[in-house]
């Protein structure tokens, strides 16, 4: 049995839930969980906020544990490895996407806390190609938002070929954003952090910004026009999009790695003009997590985060919608 | 003296103009305009639709004809060599997007038919760089229109590394889309038109495209969900772009070569589940036209045009307001 905790309904408290995870699948792999992240993504699902939730509902996709059993088919992963688990826990493996390397794109992805139990538990279980090895001199303590927050941010580095001779701004300095400053910063980019918070702002110079300005005062972001390669928009606010396309240089990107559910409203002669592009990305696949964990190690990034025993995930979820969480919340099982 | 047509004001009828351009500048060339396509930014410009009209206008930015004078610095051309001009008729030279061969998105560069005049004359003059040879093999009535439609539906191609063996879309089959269908089935594309003209489908599949949509019918554009690649719009109506961004595969462009007022209303999600780009470009650069204009004397790619006198440029314009241009409007100096 597998002692998890789960939401029962939309917008219930976590409470202790037990399953049966069934016999091992030839090809799956049993995680026993030591640490997961609390990512805004798990309270959206608990909350049924994106109409897509399965009752009940064990949220957990930033998992960190060690190999519990391997399935007969599994070769390359070992008992008492080091792993980590992301949004995703199985691919189709047979679409354009998954045999052209872009299994996060794939429409048939099992989403670990959708239909399938996720890492608010003592175990997991995923397919062997989504359980990724950790290198060991990442703290697995701080891994864990690096498989969903860390991922989404460093996916478009590598899927829109981001040049350490850019301008990068970043919108928004939270759980993605503080490590997208980080990851920009070791890339070899110049980073602007953009924020509306003071607090933050000064924060975001230690994170690996070299310029800051106030997200919130459209003089400041005018007065920016023409000097960004690339945005990278990590906030779920309705912003001046307009306002940031012409701070972008000719043939600059806005890139949207936070939603919002407002349209964008873009004027398309901002596009044209400049030659600009608007994009989004989701999370990364296997190969780019792998290249953004050594990436992670080489240059010593990390999230900051906050630690709560799993017995207190509903301490640790009211502390997230608070917006108090700097920058990340982390979960320990088994306490 | 230049012997032009010009509006004096916005939305004026042209009427026979005469200025002396003055002393030929050193790397200034004068052509002796033999055609010049009539395109629907020289209506914009004669109307003042963009706010940035400098009268008396003298429209005209898809010209053709023969090299006059050289100035004493330019080398590279020769008198009575055949070349054409487009809509930018001097570059900076010195910012970075000149200097990286972007000379199109060059925040300086002058705009053939704004404070300068334009190509509805028997000459017009333009910086060396800007004017560009035509191979042997085009017919020179013909070649206007490559110079801003052409070029516009090319550029695209090259900036935006569109593969053979994409599927692409095109919306609207007008001056720029009956180009743009040309240009991709040579470029070894699966092409669908888009439209909702009953007549120009069946001219669409005449012209290059293996497949006809009725952009007007959501049923029918949503079943084409997961399709393209990329998909080019080439109109100025405000059309479901949501339901077109559905049709894109994952990794999918919507690219803007046609633009309206109205923003584009963009839903967040679509771009990044599906890891999607919405972008825009103007006008190419000078050796993406040399690299147009070499692709479309190898793959025989012409517009279809009509021919008016120049001294009927009024009636000719009044045709192309009507939307009745089949596909393109040149007009013959000297007539």
């Amino acid at each position: 049995m597998i002692n998890a905790y789960a939401a029962k309904e939309a917008g219930g408290e976590l409470s202790p839930y037990q399953y049966d995870p069934g016999k091992l699948q030839p090809r799956e792999v049993e995680i026993e969980v030591m640490y997961c992240g609390l990512c805004h993504s798990d309270v959206s699902i608990i909350d049924d906020e994106w109409g897509m939730s399965d009752y009940p509902v064990v949220p957990g996709h930033e998992v960190v544990g060690r190999v519990g059993q391997v399935g007969e088919q599994v070769s390359h992963l070992q008992e008492g490895q080091l792993v980590g688990l992301g949004w995703h826990s199985a691919y189709c493996n047979h679409c354009h996407s998954c045999n052209s390397g872009n299994q996060n794109l794939c429409g048939e992805a099992t989403f670990t806390i959708v239909g399938h139990h996720g890492g608010f538990a003592d175990k997991v279980r995923a397919e062997a190609e989504a359980v990724i090895p950790i290198p060991d001199s990442i703290d697995p303590s701080k891994a864990g938002p690096l498989f969903c927050a860390g991922i989404t941010v460093f996916n478009p580095l590598v899927q829109f070929d981001i040049k350490p001779n850019s301008q990068v701004g970043v919108i928004g300095i939270g759980g993605l954003g503080h490590l997208a400053l980080q990851f920009l910063n070791a890339w070899g980019c110049e980073v602007t952090a953009l924020t509306s918070s003071d607090s933050k702002r000064d924060e975001a110079l230690e994170l690996g910004a070299h310029h800051t300005i106030n997200s919130r005062d459209e003089d400041a972001v005018g007065e920016a026009a023409g000097r960004f390669d690339v945005i990278l928009s990590t906030v779920n606010a309705k912003l001046d999009w307009n306002l940031y396309l012409s701070t972008l240089k000719p043939q600059g990107r806005l890139h949207f790695v936070g939603a919002t559910t407002d349209p964008l409203d873009i004027n398309v002669f901002q596009l044209i003009l400049g030659q600009r592009q608007v994009s989004g990305s989701p999370v990364g696949s296997p190969d780019t997590i792998t290249q953004m964990l050594e990436f992670a190690a080489r240059h010593k990034i990390e999230p900051q985060v906050e630690m709560f025993p799993m017995s207190k995930v509903n301490d640790a979820i009211a502390h997230l919608k608070k917006g108090d969480a700097r920058y990340r919340v982390v979960l320990e099982a088994g306490k």
